[in-house]
């Protein structure tokens, strides 16, 4: 690897980006009103995370070319489409989001909910045109996608964590609700990575567990940020967490326990690597990078 | 057919019925709230309409079997997705549907919204998981299953129909919003039933053709109703159309005229059917059970 994560991870965002957003300007989208509220919050950046997690593992099982890409497109917008909802007034009520306005402020309530909509259902489509797939392999994606973002993963966490606010939870219930929420997509991006590019079973279930350790690093870190970061790097007010009474790594364990238990779930990251026979690979440089990012 | 039509539809309903439900009490869903909510909505009756003329299609193509099944619960839950989001407050912000109170109404807005989220989701792996298709079938009617409920179709439909509320339409646009709101699914109900019976391209054009008069059928009766109608029949007030200023037959064309169109978009759904060499089928009743219902 000589190129650095950093170059790595420009090119890669620039990529799905540039594949993602082709897509969706192409689109007959009707009226133009909701084409724009989906756009807006499609080039509304991100760090595009979970596709280049998707790339980064297809890459590390020998997968070469596009195959990915429309998977990883999908995930994105699966993504976008759960932040639109999320920020809605019914749900956590947010104005901002990645430093614009949320999309119900600025293009109202109805059409965020139907942009939403939009993407949740176009995602499915993404995957079932894609050039380089076979049929089974589109199957599998798109069924594996409607499990992890639905009523028992994605969508279950989303739930849960609405039930779970101004009450106090316990690390169990905290590592469940971050498990379905974050967790089971960014999962997804690593298995179907993996699975496009032809590892077996047996890799897959360690790559589970891989992403299951990826989700609790990526929300130990967003819980960390909350105390510690800087609110102009982040994007989002510092201490919000303090504020919503949102039980928390740091406010369970203190910050050095929330920093300890981190570690243990980068170690155990690394095993699931290690036996999968993956070796210095850019899943590795991602593991360490979303346990340090400051944004 | 020996059988009634009111005894087929009360059949294939139970059938639908009992395959769609079985499948969601199964599911794994989390917390019991979005479980009680997304089986609330679900439970909550309705006549089955695109399910039924799936399987009408399927048959009259000579399809035995529950091979559509799957497909056919799968737009039901589509279906009664796009009732929950459109009775929300932001959207049509109504309080009673099929009788009972609507979803929100229920077990609040936020809950609603990830209850139609999670149908939507659900939906393309009940094609998925389904036992008696192809991978190349389940492809195809997951992608189109897409394209129909998404920015393009259904939900195009929505957004326009909103936007068209408090305004006077032609009767051109009134076509194009009742054709993408309420067309495109009963489109796909009857396109999807043919396609697994192995209709031919040539054919599935004419059904395409068909499943567009049966979208306009369906709506010119609805707006009949609304001025005609029994209110206890219907199950919701008469008159609702006239309260919200919208564009309808009716008022386009006055009664007489509104029945004339139907009467015209029958004949030309007879036509399609003659073309695609079905006779005296299902279909042919279903066409005049749409134009004749009273609620």
């Amino acid at each position: 690897m000589s190129e650095s994560l950093q170059d790595y991870l420009k090119r890669e965002q620039d990529r799905i980006n540039s594949f993602m957003l082709n897509l969706l300007e192409n689109d007959d989208m009707l009226p133009d009103t909701l084409s724009e509220s989906v756009l807006y919050s499609m080039r509304a950046g991100g760090k595009r995370l979970r596709p280049i997690l998707m790339q980064a593992a297809f890459q590390s099982f020998g997968g070469q070319g596009d195959k990915a890409l429309p998977a990883a497109a999908a995930l994105e917008m699966v993504h976008t489409y759960s932040l639109i909802h999320d920020d809605l007034p019914a749900m956590d009520d947010d104005d901002y989001r990645r430093g614009q306005l949320t999309n119900h402020k600025k293009f109202g309530e109805a059409t965020a909910i139907l942009a939403g909509d939009a993407l949740l259902t176009r995602s499915f489509s993404v995957i079932g045109q894609a050039d380089d797939m076979l049929p089974e392999e589109k199957v599998h994606l798109m069924t594996y996608l409607s499990e992890a973002a639905g009523a028992a993963g994605m969508i279950a966490g989303q739930t849960l964590d609405m039930e779970a606010e101004d009450k106090e939870s316990t690390l169990r219930e905290l590592e469940q609700i971050h498990n379905l929420k974050t967790g089971k997509l960014l999962t997804y991006a690593i298995v179907a990575g993996a699975y496009l590019a032809g590892a077996k079973p047996e890799t897959i279930e360690l790559m589970k567990q891989f992403g299951t350790y990826i989700g609790l690093i990526f929300q130990v870190q967003d819980d960390i940020l909350d105390v510690t970061g800087d609110a102009s790097v982040i994007g989002k007010p510092v201490g919000s967490d303090e504020v919503n009474k949102k039980s928390t790594y740091p406010k369970l364990l203190g910050l050095e326990g929330a920093k300890a238990q981190m570690e243990k779930y980068v170690a155990q990251a690394f095993q699931c690597l290690e036996q999968a026979n993956i070796k210095d690979s850019r899943l590795h440089e991602l593991t360490i990078h979303l346990s340090t990012r400051t944004s």
